[in-house]
Protein backbone atom coordinates (compact mmCIF):
# COMPACT_ATOMS: atom_id res chain seq x y z
CA UNK A 1 0.00 0.00 0.00
CA UNK A 2 1.46 3.15 -1.15
CA UNK A 3 1.60 6.53 2.00
CA UNK A 4 -0.91 8.10 0.46
CA UNK A 5 -3.42 5.59 1.10
CA UNK A 6 -1.74 4.56 4.33
CA UNK A 7 -2.59 7.89 5.55
CA UNK A 8 -6.26 7.88 4.15
CA UNK A 9 -6.63 4.48 5.97
CA UNK A 10 -5.05 6.10 9.44
CA UNK A 11 -7.30 9.59 9.16
CA UNK A 12 -10.09 7.20 8.81
CA UNK A 13 -9.46 5.36 12.04
CA UNK A 14 -10.28 8.56 13.82
CA UNK A 15 -14.24 8.78 14.86
CA UNK A 16 -15.98 10.49 13.34
CA UNK A 17 -13.79 10.32 9.94
CA UNK A 18 -15.31 8.33 6.71
CA UNK A 19 -13.10 7.07 3.88
CA UNK A 20 -13.99 10.46 1.43
CA UNK A 21 -13.46 13.26 4.83
CA UNK A 22 -9.92 10.77 5.16
CA UNK A 23 -8.93 11.39 1.43
CA UNK A 24 -10.11 15.22 1.72
CA UNK A 25 -8.01 15.60 5.35
CA UNK A 26 -4.41 13.78 3.11
CA UNK A 27 -4.69 15.86 0.06
CA UNK A 28 -5.03 19.01 2.06
CA UNK A 29 -1.92 18.00 3.97
CA UNK A 30 -0.36 16.97 0.68
CA UNK A 31 -0.87 20.92 -0.65
CA UNK A 32 0.49 22.30 2.75
CA UNK A 33 4.05 23.02 2.69
CA UNK A 34 5.97 20.26 4.29
CA UNK A 35 6.73 21.79 7.78
CA UNK A 36 3.33 22.37 8.81
CA UNK A 37 2.11 19.10 7.60
CA UNK A 38 4.78 17.64 9.65
CA UNK A 39 3.84 20.63 12.78
CA UNK A 40 0.56 17.50 12.97
CA UNK A 41 2.86 14.22 12.75
CA UNK A 42 4.72 15.76 15.44
CA UNK A 43 2.32 17.17 17.41
CA UNK A 44 1.05 13.32 17.91
CA UNK A 45 4.06 11.81 18.37
CA UNK A 46 4.75 14.64 21.75
CA UNK A 47 1.50 13.74 23.15
CA UNK A 48 1.91 9.98 22.94
CA UNK A 49 5.09 10.19 24.49
CA UNK A 50 5.12 13.23 26.99
CA UNK A 51 1.29 12.28 28.24
CA UNK A 52 0.70 10.50 31.27
CA UNK A 53 -1.74 10.21 33.69
CA UNK A 54 -1.57 11.56 37.13
CA UNK A 55 -0.95 9.95 39.96
CA UNK A 56 -3.33 12.14 42.29
CA UNK A 57 -6.82 12.20 39.82
CA UNK A 58 -5.74 10.03 36.72
CA UNK A 59 -6.37 13.41 34.78
CA UNK A 60 -4.06 13.82 31.46
CA UNK A 61 -0.84 15.18 32.23
CA UNK A 62 3.01 16.19 31.08
CA UNK A 63 4.27 15.68 35.17
CA UNK A 64 3.45 13.23 37.81
CA UNK A 65 1.03 15.36 39.69
CA UNK A 66 -1.20 17.31 36.95
CA UNK A 67 -1.63 21.18 36.27
CA UNK A 68 -4.53 21.36 38.52
CA UNK A 69 -3.46 18.82 41.03
CA UNK A 70 -0.29 21.22 41.23
CA UNK A 71 -2.22 24.45 41.87
CA UNK A 72 -2.22 26.15 45.80
CA UNK A 73 -5.20 27.74 44.57
CA UNK A 74 -7.69 25.00 44.06
CA UNK A 75 -9.68 23.35 47.54
CA UNK A 76 -8.37 19.78 47.69
CA UNK A 77 -11.79 19.75 50.23
CA UNK A 78 -13.79 19.25 46.75
CA UNK A 79 -13.37 16.75 44.22
CA UNK A 80 -15.45 16.48 41.17
CA UNK A 81 -15.39 13.17 39.18
CA UNK A 82 -15.75 12.99 35.46
CA UNK A 83 -15.91 10.28 33.02
CA UNK A 84 -13.05 11.50 30.67
CA UNK A 85 -10.27 14.14 31.12
CA UNK A 86 -11.83 15.92 27.87
CA UNK A 87 -14.56 16.56 30.75
CA UNK A 88 -12.43 18.72 33.29
CA UNK A 89 -11.30 21.14 29.95
CA UNK A 90 -15.61 21.54 29.56
CA UNK A 91 -15.82 22.48 33.19
CA UNK A 92 -12.99 24.26 33.56
CA UNK A 93 -13.67 26.64 30.89
CA UNK A 94 -17.37 27.23 32.81
CA UNK A 95 -14.82 29.18 36.11
CA UNK A 96 -17.70 27.00 38.41
CA UNK A 97 -15.21 24.81 40.25
CA UNK A 98 -12.11 25.78 42.04
CA UNK A 99 -11.82 22.07 43.60
CA UNK A 100 -9.84 19.07 42.08
CA UNK A 101 -11.25 16.46 40.02
CA UNK A 102 -11.02 12.62 39.51
CA UNK A 103 -11.12 11.31 36.03
CA UNK A 104 -13.08 7.47 35.88
CA UNK A 105 -11.55 6.75 32.03
CA UNK A 106 -14.94 5.48 31.30
CA UNK A 107 -18.08 4.51 33.21
CA UNK A 108 -19.97 1.32 33.90
CA UNK A 109 -21.44 -0.54 31.34
CA UNK A 110 -22.41 -3.98 31.81
CA UNK A 111 -23.92 -4.18 28.32
CA UNK A 112 -19.97 -3.67 26.85
CA UNK A 113 -18.28 -5.44 29.63
CA UNK A 114 -17.63 -2.66 31.65
CA UNK A 115 -17.28 -3.19 35.57
CA UNK A 116 -15.81 -1.06 38.33
CA UNK A 117 -12.09 -2.43 37.86
CA UNK A 118 -11.84 -0.81 34.64
CA UNK A 119 -12.20 2.38 36.27
CA UNK A 120 -10.20 4.18 38.56
CA UNK A 121 -11.99 3.50 41.78
CA UNK A 122 -9.42 2.34 43.92
CA UNK A 123 -7.29 5.35 43.27
CA UNK A 124 -10.49 7.74 44.26
CA UNK A 125 -11.52 5.36 47.14
CA UNK A 126 -7.55 6.10 48.40
CA UNK A 127 -7.71 9.37 47.99
CA UNK A 128 -11.31 9.80 49.98
CA UNK A 129 -9.94 7.41 52.80
CA UNK A 130 -6.53 9.27 53.45
CA UNK A 131 -9.27 12.34 54.81
CA UNK A 132 -9.32 16.29 54.11
CA UNK A 133 -12.09 15.49 51.24
CA UNK A 134 -15.49 17.19 52.20
CA UNK A 135 -17.20 16.11 49.33
CA UNK A 136 -17.22 14.20 46.16
CA UNK A 137 -19.31 15.98 43.21
CA UNK A 138 -20.31 13.00 40.94
CA UNK A 139 -20.60 15.02 37.78
CA UNK A 140 -20.74 11.98 35.09
CA UNK A 141 -22.76 12.32 31.81
CA UNK A 142 -26.62 12.63 32.85
CA UNK A 143 -27.36 9.46 30.59
CA UNK A 144 -28.63 5.80 31.98
CA UNK A 145 -24.75 4.62 32.41
CA UNK A 146 -23.58 7.63 33.53
CA UNK A 147 -26.24 7.56 36.51
CA UNK A 148 -25.71 4.23 37.43
CA UNK A 149 -22.23 5.05 37.61
CA UNK A 150 -22.89 7.42 39.89
CA UNK A 151 -25.33 5.54 42.12
CA UNK A 152 -22.32 2.81 42.36
CA UNK A 153 -20.16 5.46 43.79
CA UNK A 154 -22.38 6.79 45.88
CA UNK A 155 -22.61 3.55 47.33
CA UNK A 156 -19.32 3.03 47.66
CA UNK A 157 -18.14 6.25 49.11
CA UNK A 158 -20.70 7.15 51.30
CA UNK A 159 -19.46 4.75 54.13
CA UNK A 160 -16.06 6.54 53.90
CA UNK A 161 -17.66 9.58 55.36
CA UNK A 162 -17.70 11.94 53.14
CA UNK A 163 -20.12 13.68 51.29
CA UNK A 164 -21.45 12.94 47.47
CA UNK A 165 -23.28 15.10 45.63
CA UNK A 166 -24.47 14.30 42.21
CA UNK A 167 -24.27 17.59 39.82
CA UNK A 168 -27.75 19.04 39.04
CA UNK A 169 -29.56 18.20 36.19
CA UNK A 170 -29.13 21.56 34.07
CA UNK A 171 -27.90 19.03 31.33
CA UNK A 172 -30.41 17.54 29.25
CA UNK A 173 -31.25 13.83 29.33
CA UNK A 174 -29.57 11.72 27.38
CA UNK A 175 -26.94 14.60 26.35
CA UNK A 176 -23.22 14.49 26.48
CA UNK A 177 -21.26 17.03 28.58
CA UNK A 178 -18.73 17.64 26.11
CA UNK A 179 -21.95 19.39 23.72
CA UNK A 180 -23.58 21.66 26.62
CA UNK A 181 -22.36 25.04 26.71
CA UNK A 182 -20.26 26.57 29.53
CA UNK A 183 -23.54 28.89 31.27
CA UNK A 184 -25.22 25.48 31.66
CA UNK A 185 -22.49 23.53 33.25
CA UNK A 186 -21.68 26.13 35.61
CA UNK A 187 -25.49 26.24 36.86
CA UNK A 188 -25.52 22.60 37.44
CA UNK A 189 -22.46 22.95 39.14
CA UNK A 190 -23.76 25.68 41.39
CA UNK A 191 -26.94 23.43 41.63
CA UNK A 192 -25.85 19.94 42.84
CA UNK A 193 -27.80 18.26 45.40
CA UNK A 194 -26.78 16.18 48.39
CA UNK A 195 -27.21 11.93 47.37
CA UNK B 1 1.37 25.63 25.46
CA UNK B 2 1.19 21.82 26.58
CA UNK B 3 1.60 18.58 24.02
CA UNK B 4 -2.20 17.90 24.61
CA UNK B 5 -3.42 21.88 23.59
CA UNK B 6 -0.56 22.13 20.51
CA UNK B 7 -2.31 18.62 19.11
CA UNK B 8 -5.63 20.39 19.67
CA UNK B 9 -4.36 23.60 17.79
CA UNK B 10 -2.93 21.24 14.91
CA UNK B 11 -5.83 19.16 14.58
CA UNK B 12 -8.05 22.61 14.50
CA UNK B 13 -6.16 23.57 11.27
CA UNK B 14 -7.26 20.95 8.70
CA UNK B 15 -10.50 21.56 7.14
CA UNK B 16 -13.84 20.78 8.46
CA UNK B 17 -12.85 20.10 12.06
CA UNK B 18 -13.84 22.58 14.77
CA UNK B 19 -11.76 22.98 18.03
CA UNK B 20 -14.69 20.62 19.81
CA UNK B 21 -13.60 17.50 17.15
CA UNK B 22 -10.15 18.24 17.49
CA UNK B 23 -10.44 17.69 21.09
CA UNK B 24 -12.33 14.64 20.79
CA UNK B 25 -9.56 13.47 18.15
CA UNK B 26 -6.55 14.25 20.33
CA UNK B 27 -8.40 12.40 23.56
CA UNK B 28 -9.08 9.78 21.31
CA UNK B 29 -5.43 9.11 20.39
CA UNK B 30 -4.32 10.08 24.21
CA UNK B 31 -6.82 6.58 24.93
CA UNK B 32 -5.30 4.40 22.19
CA UNK B 33 -2.41 2.34 22.29
CA UNK B 34 0.75 4.32 21.78
CA UNK B 35 1.75 2.39 18.26
CA UNK B 36 -1.50 2.75 17.06
CA UNK B 37 -1.33 6.68 17.65
CA UNK B 38 2.18 6.56 16.29
CA UNK B 39 0.74 5.04 13.18
CA UNK B 40 -0.87 7.77 12.28
CA UNK B 41 2.09 10.26 12.94
CA UNK B 42 4.50 8.11 10.97
CA UNK B 43 1.59 7.99 8.07
CA UNK B 44 2.17 11.90 7.89
CA UNK B 45 5.58 12.03 7.88
CA UNK B 46 5.81 9.19 5.01
CA UNK B 47 3.29 10.95 2.83
CA UNK B 48 5.71 14.54 3.38
CA UNK B 49 8.64 12.78 2.99
CA UNK B 50 8.17 10.28 -0.09
CA UNK B 51 5.28 12.13 -2.00
CA UNK B 52 6.00 14.28 -5.19
CA UNK B 53 4.45 15.38 -8.61
CA UNK B 54 4.77 12.79 -11.18
CA UNK B 55 7.31 14.71 -13.92
CA UNK B 56 4.97 14.08 -16.54
CA UNK B 57 1.46 14.97 -15.42
CA UNK B 58 1.79 15.99 -11.83
CA UNK B 59 -0.28 13.21 -9.86
CA UNK B 60 0.63 12.70 -6.62
CA UNK B 61 3.46 10.19 -7.05
CA UNK B 62 6.41 8.15 -5.21
CA UNK B 63 8.90 8.19 -8.42
CA UNK B 64 9.34 10.32 -11.01
CA UNK B 65 6.70 8.93 -12.91
CA UNK B 66 3.30 7.89 -11.16
CA UNK B 67 1.44 4.87 -11.67
CA UNK B 68 -0.74 5.53 -14.14
CA UNK B 69 1.91 7.06 -16.30
CA UNK B 70 4.03 4.20 -15.87
CA UNK B 71 1.36 1.60 -16.85
CA UNK B 72 1.69 0.67 -20.40
CA UNK B 73 -2.00 -0.64 -20.74
CA UNK B 74 -2.87 3.05 -20.19
CA UNK B 75 -3.89 5.10 -23.59
CA UNK B 76 -1.47 7.96 -23.95
CA UNK B 77 -3.22 9.41 -26.64
CA UNK B 78 -6.30 10.39 -24.65
CA UNK B 79 -5.58 12.90 -21.44
CA UNK B 80 -7.98 13.88 -18.66
CA UNK B 81 -7.30 17.19 -16.94
CA UNK B 82 -8.36 17.50 -13.78
CA UNK B 83 -8.07 20.08 -10.86
CA UNK B 84 -7.18 18.27 -8.03
CA UNK B 85 -4.93 14.87 -7.96
CA UNK B 86 -7.84 13.39 -5.45
CA UNK B 87 -9.85 13.79 -8.31
CA UNK B 88 -8.31 10.96 -10.21
CA UNK B 89 -9.04 8.34 -7.57
CA UNK B 90 -12.45 9.72 -7.82
CA UNK B 91 -12.64 8.84 -11.65
CA UNK B 92 -10.23 5.41 -11.22
CA UNK B 93 -13.08 4.00 -9.23
CA UNK B 94 -15.40 5.01 -11.65
CA UNK B 95 -13.36 2.57 -14.32
CA UNK B 96 -14.86 4.53 -17.16
CA UNK B 97 -11.24 5.90 -18.44
CA UNK B 98 -8.04 4.56 -19.41
CA UNK B 99 -6.12 7.35 -21.10
CA UNK B 100 -3.71 9.42 -18.56
CA UNK B 101 -4.61 11.98 -16.23
CA UNK B 102 -3.17 15.93 -16.44
CA UNK B 103 -3.32 17.69 -12.61
CA UNK B 104 -4.00 21.40 -13.12
CA UNK B 105 -3.65 22.17 -8.94
CA UNK B 106 -5.87 24.65 -8.77
CA UNK B 107 -8.34 26.86 -11.19
CA UNK B 108 -8.46 29.59 -12.51
CA UNK B 109 -9.95 32.55 -9.73
CA UNK B 110 -9.43 35.91 -10.83
CA UNK B 111 -11.08 37.13 -6.98
CA UNK B 112 -8.40 35.15 -4.62
CA UNK B 113 -5.90 36.46 -7.86
CA UNK B 114 -4.67 32.73 -8.94
CA UNK B 115 -4.15 33.46 -12.97
CA UNK B 116 -2.78 30.79 -15.53
CA UNK B 117 0.93 30.63 -14.30
CA UNK B 118 -1.02 29.23 -10.99
CA UNK B 119 -1.54 25.88 -13.00
CA UNK B 120 0.54 23.55 -14.14
CA UNK B 121 -0.26 24.45 -17.67
CA UNK B 122 3.41 24.95 -19.16
CA UNK B 123 3.87 21.45 -18.57
CA UNK B 124 0.04 19.98 -20.23
CA UNK B 125 1.28 22.37 -23.52
CA UNK B 126 4.86 20.88 -23.56
CA UNK B 127 2.77 17.18 -23.21
CA UNK B 128 0.35 17.83 -26.36
CA UNK B 129 3.01 19.76 -28.33
CA UNK B 130 5.11 16.60 -28.20
CA UNK B 131 2.72 15.20 -30.02
CA UNK B 132 1.12 11.32 -29.75
CA UNK B 133 -1.92 13.14 -28.03
CA UNK B 134 -5.57 12.78 -29.81
CA UNK B 135 -7.76 14.57 -27.52
CA UNK B 136 -7.69 16.36 -23.97
CA UNK B 137 -10.87 15.69 -21.81
CA UNK B 138 -11.61 18.81 -19.81
CA UNK B 139 -12.54 17.59 -16.16
CA UNK B 140 -12.76 20.92 -14.18
CA UNK B 141 -15.59 20.98 -11.56
CA UNK B 142 -19.10 21.95 -13.69
CA UNK B 143 -18.99 25.36 -11.57
CA UNK B 144 -18.30 28.98 -12.91
CA UNK B 145 -14.68 29.13 -12.34
CA UNK B 146 -14.15 24.95 -13.50
CA UNK B 147 -16.25 26.34 -17.21
CA UNK B 148 -14.15 29.58 -16.76
CA UNK B 149 -10.97 27.16 -16.81
CA UNK B 150 -12.16 25.01 -18.76
CA UNK B 151 -12.51 27.73 -22.01
CA UNK B 152 -9.24 28.99 -21.34
CA UNK B 153 -7.63 25.75 -21.46
CA UNK B 154 -9.43 24.90 -24.77
CA UNK B 155 -8.84 28.21 -26.69
CA UNK B 156 -4.71 27.51 -25.60
CA UNK B 157 -4.83 23.78 -26.62
CA UNK B 158 -6.81 23.99 -29.67
CA UNK B 159 -4.08 26.10 -31.61
CA UNK B 160 -1.96 23.04 -30.92
CA UNK B 161 -3.85 20.96 -33.75
CA UNK B 162 -5.29 18.76 -30.71
CA UNK B 163 -9.09 17.75 -30.29
CA UNK B 164 -10.36 19.37 -26.99
CA UNK B 165 -13.76 17.68 -25.32
CA UNK B 166 -15.75 18.90 -22.15
CA UNK B 167 -16.76 15.99 -19.68
CA UNK B 168 -20.74 15.51 -19.65
CA UNK B 169 -22.79 17.51 -17.84
CA UNK B 170 -23.86 14.68 -15.62
CA UNK B 171 -22.70 16.56 -12.66
CA UNK B 172 -24.64 18.98 -11.32
CA UNK B 173 -23.93 22.19 -11.57
CA UNK B 174 -22.55 24.12 -9.01
CA UNK B 175 -21.74 20.23 -7.74
CA UNK B 176 -18.20 18.90 -6.61
CA UNK B 177 -16.38 16.41 -8.57
CA UNK B 178 -15.34 14.55 -5.24
CA UNK B 179 -18.97 14.04 -4.26
CA UNK B 180 -20.42 12.46 -7.43
CA UNK B 181 -21.47 9.09 -7.15
CA UNK B 182 -19.49 6.14 -9.90
CA UNK B 183 -21.87 5.63 -11.83
CA UNK B 184 -22.98 9.64 -12.78
CA UNK B 185 -18.84 9.96 -13.38
CA UNK B 186 -18.81 7.03 -15.90
CA UNK B 187 -21.68 8.67 -17.55
CA UNK B 188 -20.15 11.95 -17.61
CA UNK B 189 -16.72 10.53 -19.16
CA UNK B 190 -19.17 8.49 -22.03
CA UNK B 191 -21.24 12.26 -22.94
CA UNK B 192 -18.43 14.22 -23.11
CA UNK B 193 -18.88 16.94 -26.15
CA UNK B 194 -16.20 18.51 -28.55
CA UNK B 195 -15.68 21.89 -28.14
Amino acid sequence: MDAIDTLVEEFARLPGIGRKTAGRLTFFLLKRPRDEALRLAHAIQDVTERVVFCSRCANVSEDELCAICRDPRRDPRLICVVEEASDIRIIERSGGFRGLYHVLHGRLSPLEGRGPDTLTLELLERRVGEGGVDEVILATNPDVEGEATALFLQRRLQPLGVRVSRIARGIPMGGDIEFVDEVTIGEALAGRREL
